[in-house]
């Protein structure tokens, strides 16, 4: 058994979708290594595709591929035939059903995913957005937010904040401490928009004390003492339960996770 | 022909990798209308999976797939080849190249992708550190980032930050005004770690005027006034030049083009 494997990405774009596949795959195969894996992006010439191939063929790699131009699939596909290549196509498969299903064909465009369109813009401006409001620096932003996020100190306010906002997502986040009042605008705010995130004490005082470690700085704080990390966090629930807030513990879950929570929340209240 | 279609996709996990190739396939229909499609994660008992797939024939749908337990992916396959339902596996022809090459066995682990390790962790404190370095508002960060993106106001510094963070890379940013010097720590960080933005000048007053347009602000402004441009875009070349920066110009490229001739380059920078 080899604990190597060689995969080739080839696109007429960038190959995201490869590696956020190649990313989902590996993750499956934690003792074998995929480093010397390799993406080839905006390939648009037949000669070059089949050079790429060749190397593929000597390397034993295998080889997945998200090219739309029909004529470079094509190629890739007859040269894997001829050669015995491992030859993954992730788009034409997908192209033929659809075709099956509705008449319809590809504009086979590469790179159209990166459109600099409507939704390309307000994404950016999302991001922009919450980068602006994060860590409630400027609470005015609480009113025009799509999501205000509300929680104690290391409950994954900031990074749930950008990754919801590079789905679109306009969104801010306000860290609750008990000394310090609330900004009078939360009021103003619709409690429908309002997250409120909680967190195991023993998990958040083991996430501080590893956010001190990564700081160099000691722990002789009130910051990762569990009773003072009890009383935070009653206080959250106390503020929760004043403005009615949809609450999600974050204990031992990805940003990826908690973000699905709050998508699907918020799609169910929609639909209601 | 029909304008419409549905794509299920269904995932013992959260369907990421699914939502994504789905996102590149539909940008190849601009004028087919996917909004119908419908997501299924965390699916990991067989009758559910059943009722789904039973749904999907009734939808006529095309169903993608990322299971990774087999018996699930297999009850799926069975499940298409009798009812003629469009059906496509992501994962397991994959998985049985890598056996092929390898002999290896995927753990079949559903949301191993989105285990909370220290990459996961490091992925977590390089995006706050991109928040908390954004907009030369603390030049200190300088010194501790991997990369120090440099450009005049519009140059998507800060969604660029965001997007090279989620890939784990520490990055703060400066904006480059001329009334405004150079934070002195500037000359302390190695050059090879700084990125310089550009873009052609009309495209960048389009670019300040709808974001005037997006603020509620008028126009009556020298923020989009062709000749200021030119004087601000003179100005970061000759920043650039004195520091012998690294440029990319950034018109007309979206976010992710621009990270990836970003990763391109340092990549390259390593291995010579």
């Amino acid at each position: 058994m080899e604990n190597e494997i060689i995969v080739y990405s080839i696109s007429d774009s960038l190959g995201e979708t490869s590696q956020k596949l190649l990313t989902a795959v590996s993750a499956q195969y934690p003792d074998l290594n995929f480093n010397k894996s390799y993406r080839f992006p905006l390939v648009n010439r037949e000669e070059e595709l089949l050079e790429i191939l060749g190397d593929a063929l000597k390397d034993k790699a295998i080889v997945i591929s998200t090219l739309v131009n029909r004529q470079l699939a094509k190629t890739a596909r007859n040269f894997s035939k001829q050669t015995g290549l491992l030859y993954l196509d992730l788009m034409h498969p997908f192209f033929e059903m659809i075709q099956e299903r509705t008449g319809s064909e590809p504009i086979e465009e590469p790179g159209t995913v990166h459109k600099l369109d409507t939704e390309y813009f307000n994404r950016i401006a999302a991001i922009e957005f919450a980068v602006k409001y994060d860590d409630g620096k400027n609470p005015q932003g609480f009113v025009d937010s799509d999501l205000v996020l509300l929680g104690v100190s290391r409950t994954s306010k900031t990074p749930l904040s950008m990754y919801l906002a590079n789905k679109g997502y306009k969104v801010s986040n306000l860290p609750l401490i008990p000394e310090v009042p609330l900004p009078q605008i939360l009021e103003n705010v619709d409690p429908q928009k309002l997250v409120g995130l909680v967190c195991q004490p023993d998990s958040l005082s083991r996430i501080r004390s590893n956010r001190l470690d990564s700081l160099g700085l000691s722990h002789s704080t009130s910051y990762t003492d569990l009773e003072k990390i009890y009383n935070e966090l009653e206080y959250s629930q106390q503020v929760f339960k004043r403005f009615g807030v949809y609450t999600i513990d974050v204990t031992d879950k990805s940003i990826e996770e908690t973000a699905y929570l709050i998508e699907e929340h918020f799609k169910n209240r929609i639909m209601e």
